[in-house]
């Protein structure tokens, strides 16, 4: 097996080696994988914002390359341990974007400080913001700091004016680290499927965004950053222009929980196209109308809508769990059937988690496998 | 970061180096975990059984050794991935308990077998039983193969006597598969809480199994191998004595789900320990009687019930999923609170989609981390 790019690394480049693929495994389609990272640089370089892109999404570094070449500043990542990999594989411009908390993590968030990556971390305690100062002053770095501001999800973030002045005066003084700006980011607004009910209850969670940074300039504190939004609020991020830095994520995969949010008002035609896929294998076949495939909740993310079958089965299949490691497909009529070996191909529930239990992902153009990208910043620690 | 034993390599053999540990990070309480593997062991030799313990539930090759070292023939795993992981290691008695179809898979298999592992698999298709024979004959190999029963879930197996017996005439017939016997695990069961109702409806299963093994003998056909069973009907497996070969695999674990199945008859103690358990750290607590911790639906199942807290916060603190990567803790009165850093330890939801989400065991005596068992399997190829 090789070990960077698993069990199909014998098919790249060998026409038609799409369906010689051993299942389960993602795939990229990249030609629609590229116009998303083409339509979504070009929205943000309309509006005069910065693209950092979630690498959450993908935790994959040949796509934060991608993205950086495309135009991003660098990529935003969730925890230090995707800050890691994406050093380790050369991505050298992170925001980590949750609050990065006990000694231990400071200890190795200093290390990549020293590796010379520029990382920036949010913070949302004066406390913590003390002692992460501490430990950079102590190590001889300095620590660029966003203050984290809660938008009404109650995750993390300071959620009044008097916390955030407060919060920045703490940094503003502390030695070994340095106030860069703010993050805003809006969790659940994001997967509000009608358009002009998220522009509503965005619009209200922005005005509070509006007056902190009111507040903050008649300081002389007018934050040089202000970092945030996803692929559910760009439209509206790049029209109110609140916003110096954008986070979407899933914009390069869209998955079926995004295939419902209508992006843009009015909106005949998405601004981006499915490119992310799991194809899997008809593995048993002895119950009339249905078939056992080898896709299941080790395969797909559970937290959201069922997976989507796009191709390889009668219309009207449907997919349901059958276990860890197993799924089921049922046609709309009894006597439909497939072959076991067929292969049926699925649009991701959600992308992230589903991503998250993958190794390699198949870069795909028509039916080649041109490529094979390893997911480094899987696995949680 | 130490590559096979991840960012906490740094404390194995550190007096109280368990507070130490960066989370999210799974732990295993080493003494539980013996004991749990002792238990069962005895258990399995007290009934004349054979244990082949299933490694889908760890991925780890270091427990699979252990539960051999224990008096087991071998492991099982779910898929051809994982036993390429286990015999990568150096486990190489498996039984791979879902059929392996697709010619790329075929073509792995054959490499195993290449390689000296001795690798069983199951068939529940005539034709996929010819297909594997003309394979496994021109790779100059002969593949032990365990005809699949249905007990009732209808996801993979054979569900009625004619079919089976035409199987086994087909395996029996081909040159390059070897029949061996049968397999019959019956997957819902195992969670029927209450040991009665799982008593009725598996016993109910099993005299099916009875009424197949019988005709088998009758054409002289009798099952060298029966395996099957999981943690949940352990007492009626050993308590029938129809199987030859036991397959459990959680009750090395005991997760949450487990915990609420009565394992025995008139049972006042489980037999099994909890010995899995993930520690998590609080990065927000800006507002009252909750916090946000790191551990999110990338570190536990989703599947099944809800993680449950079982250190270091107060008594009644009830978990919910809070994203990708944060969990979200409600204290019971809103004044209760926990400074940022502290550690939650709670017990798994559902252990074995759980493990698969990690890339590290930290096994634990007291407060010390003995060492760090790498998750070999993980990754779904």
């Amino acid at each position: 097996m090789h070990r960077l790019a698993g069990p199909n690394a014998r098919l790249i480049g060998k026409p038609g080696g799409l369906h010689e693929l051993t299942t389960p495994a993602i795939v990229l389609d990249l030609e629609a994988f590229e116009q998303n990272i083409g339509v979504y640089q070009q929205q943000i370089n309309l509006h005069g914002l910065r693209a950092r892109p979630h690498s959450k999404s993908h935790k994959c570094a040949e796509i934060a390359r991608r993205q950086i070449a495309a135009g991003a500043a660098g990529v935003c990542t969730a925890s230090l341990h995707e800050a890691e990999a994406m050093v380790g594989q050369g991505i050298n411009n992170i925001l980590i974007t949750s609050p990065v908390v006990g000694a231990g993590k400071l200890d190795r968030l200093m290390q990549l400080l020293k590796r010379g990556a520029m990382v920036a971390v949010v913070v949302d305690d004066r406390e913590h913001a003390a002692s992460m100062a501490a430990v950079a002053n102590q190590s001889g770095h300095v620590l660029d700091v966003l203050i984290d501001v809660d938008l009404g999800m109650g995750r993390t973030g300071v959620s009044n004016i008097e916390s955030a002045l407060q919060l920045v005066n703490v940094v503003c003084d502390a030695e070994g680290i340095s106030y860069r700006g703010i993050q805003a980011y809006s969790g659940r607004v994001q997967h509000i499927n009608e358009f002009a009910e998220r522009d509503l209850v965005y619009t209200g969670q922005l005005h509070f965004l509006s007056a902190l940074i009111a507040a903050l300039d008649k300081r002389g504190l007018k934050p040089a950053i202000v970092s945030g939004g996803g692929t559910g609020t760009l439209a509206l991020d790049c029209r109110e222009g609140i916003l110096t830095e954008h986070q979407a994520g899933s914009y390069i995969f869209m998955d079926v929980e995004y295939g419902a949010v209508n992006l843009r008002a009015n909106d005949a035609v998405a601004p981006f196209a499915t490119s992310l896929f799991l194809h899997s294998t008809v593995i048993s076949k002895n119950v009339p109308g249905r078939v056992t495939i080898d896709a299941g909740l080790k395969s797909f993310a559970t937290d959201g809508p069922l997976p989507r079958v796009i191709a390889g089965a009668p219309v009207g299949a449907t997919y349901s769990f059958f276990g860890d490691e197993h799924g089921c497909l049922t046609f709309p009529t009894p006597t439909d059937c497939l072959p076991l070996g067929s292969i049926v191909a699925f649009v991701t529930p959600h992308c992230d988690p589903t991503i998250n239990l993958h190794d390699y992902l198949h870069i795909v153009r028509h039916d080649t496998i041109v490529d094979i990208w390893q997911i480094v910043g899987r696995g949680v620690l």
